[in-house]
């Protein structure tokens, strides 16, 4: 998500790609844990200093660089935003996110994987019929609309029925014709084994 | 963590005690459902509008109630203070709330919980290391401090050993210290059972 992030804001950057399962998960290397200590992607070293975790480098950029806005002006606005990128950074995300699923066992990691997803599913589809607009909130692209996109392709891997979830799949149709989505789409990037390439 | 940030902010709150296990979990019921679709605590609402997420919340408080301050006004201060809250809110809390030890199953939970709590310990130890002073980042009391005194609690209730983390148990102790930290604490809510009370 902070490649869109990046590309959004026109902020050129290099990329390193780290294979979390190649040598055993090059995110456990002494170099890039000396970058990001949680061993997970993604660490951002800009203006100076190295910042972990998407949201935190989203709201970094945001105050440093920040046209185009991710967030809206209006606090409550802004409010939602926030409550829509926490629910799948915190609510979604890391309990499908590969360390766990890890831990689970290959048998059930299918099943698990489903069950956090369309959990946090119904809530964010509850949500976004009250806040949406073209996008996640309103009519101007978001941190949230960050989150989201990405959310959905890893519901696509896990072969999660969508349609239950008619808001959500209305917004990320929209995102993916963005170009700044397009680009950062997981299957498009520098390090995408080729079988999972589009 | 929200309760910390009202009672920093001087901001009258009334709670609605909420028990995750009563009748079945009472975040389950339709009226709590409706103000928050995830149906897990906590949600505030405020200003005519409903915030769930807890982060969300505290930053909405901080930028229409900005005194005292909870974000530092350095930006790359603040992306500390995001980047340890969005570990502990993301990376750590998530994995040992009490739907995903349910699914664990009974006789996995401690190991689970110990297991998610002590591998994010083990980076967020590392980054304040570099971040903290008296509190998690420099000395003045953030969100980042509202996220950590309540994880530290969870350590305690799963029994894990906090000699490793020096810094943490540190910063802890301090905040314990103040009576914002002191009224918060989940021994001493409304809504405690007499068996957890101190």
């Amino acid at each position: 998500m902070r490649l869109a992030a990046l590309a959004l804001k026109n902020i050129d950057y290099e990329t390193v790609a780290i294979n979390l399962t190649k040598d055993g998960g090059q995110q456990f290397s002494g170099e890039f844990q000396a970058l990001n200590p949680m061993k997970q992607v993604p660490a951002l070293k800009i203006d100076g200093i190295t910042i972990g975790q998407s949201l935190a480098i989203i709201e970094y950029l945001e105050e440093t660089r920040p046209t185009p806005r991710l967030l809206p002006w209006d606090p409550k606005k802004r409010a939602q935003v926030r409550m829509v990128s926490d629910l799948i950074a915190s609510g979604i995300q890391p309990l499908q996110n590969l360390s766990v699923l890890k831990q689970v066992g290959q048998e059930n990691q299918l099943t698990w994987a489903q069950q956090a997803i369309t959990s946090g599913f119904n809530a964010l589809e509850q949500i976004l019929q009250s806040t949406a607009g073209r996008y996640c909130v309103g009519d101007e692209v978001s941190m949230a609309d960050l989150c989201l996109a990405p959310q959905v392709a890893n519901a696509d891997r896990f072969k999660v029925d969508l349609t239950p979830y008619p808001t959500i799949s209305r917004i990320n149709k929209s995102l993916l014709a963005l170009e700044a989505f397009h680009v950062s789409h997981p299957c498009r990037q520098p390090d995408t084994p080729p079988e999972l390439r589009a």
